[in-house]
């Protein structure tokens, strides 16, 4: 191809694919009501502020979308691709739930986003699963594993959802903390401290992609 | 909570989550060979050279990741969890596959990217579906699909990775074109010669994506 620029739009062009420089993945996890979507969102935002590219995937953009329900994609697919490809709490769809999560951050860190989950992922290998993908495409800084350490009864005491009283009155089975396991993290990049304010612990955050040369753009 | 910058990372903490201006997405669709993956990706690197955000989904950051068949799945996730949940070619398979290539693109035009996808997905429903959740979510301009319509004697002719000899020898079923129908957009919003210079057809797009605003980034 030419790589002269043409006249109307003053492109050049380039055969080849283009190379961007990787983002990362910063991956929230932690009990429910710890304040990952909080500190999540205050990282945002701090980033956007900063002219950092960065997005946040939760629980509002993939749940209704990618990892819907069956009930959500039976009425336009039917029962037997819903039942197949819906996601509920089973133990299988809690493993691809974050399969699938740990893929679209991987797709935006290669896009060069800095891209936030903010997600329970109890269970260690499904972190480590999507820690080792990311990590064997880019290198060891492109996965920061962010642990919410919030007593439990801090995150019971808040219960934005009445989440907590409901499994506690046996209406949620299998629900983090209560009646199902969650797996700490062994050696996460970052320790934070629930109990303590969200602006220091968004800053604690955005400190640390500093230190490992994340905040460059 | 508190909207004095900090000393040390002059940053404005906000409460809300950051409005963002919505991306769009431009969906390429055509016979295996048309030009779909050369053209998106001249578009893409026009883009990049216009400081705009725009990324590329194709078979080489779905397929091994998000899509990934049944046989890469199982020795990692086992042999259950791999036959429910991996993509192969079945109708069910291609339909979930285009689902969630949607629902990724959706993602990345709420973060404010163009994204750019480049698949045959042969079937008007299923890229229906997608301009359905996209515009829904978004307006009409968020979704633009572009016909690479290309003659298949053409795309026969270039035949880059054997498949259509292989689909004439019967080696592979349901081969788009030759064994399976391919249904061409009624109304995309750009037909595309496939014949033409991939130049050309690259710089009809971004003079479209000009036309409706989405180059004011």
């Amino acid at each position: 191809m030419s790589k002269e620029p043409t006249e109307k739009t003053h492109v050049v062009w380039h055969k080849s694919t283009i190379e961007r420089p990787r983002g990362c993945v910063v991956w929230f996890t932690g009990l429910s009501g710890s304040g990952k979507s909080t500190v999540a969102n205050a990282v945002d935002a701090a980033l956007h502020q900063m002219n950092v590219s960065s997005y946040l995937l939760d629980g509002d953009n993939i749940r209704h979308g990618l990892n819907a329900s069956p009930e959500i994609l039976e009425p336009v697919h039917g029962a037997e691709f819903a039942k197949r490809f819906g996601l509920g709490f089973a133990a299988q769809d809690r493993e691809e739930n974050i399969r699938r999560i740990g893929c679209v951050a991987e797709i935006f860190c290669a896009s060069g986003t800095l891209a936030l989950t903010a997600f329970v992922s109890p269970y260690r290998r499904d972190r480590n699963l999507v820690r080792s993908a990311v990590t064997a495409t880019g290198g060891e800084k492109d996965f920061v594993e962010v642990y919410v350490d919030t007593p439990i009864e801090i995150c019971e005491s808040r219960d934005p959802k009445g989440l907590y009283q409901m499994a506690r009155e046996g209406k949620i089975k299998n629900f983090t903390g209560i009646n199902a396991p969650y797996e700490a993290p062994e050696n996460p990049e970052i320790h934070l401290d629930g109990s303590q304010p969200v602006e220091r612990l968004a800053m604690q955050v955005i400190d640390y992609l500093k230190s490992i040369g994340k905040l460059s753009g």
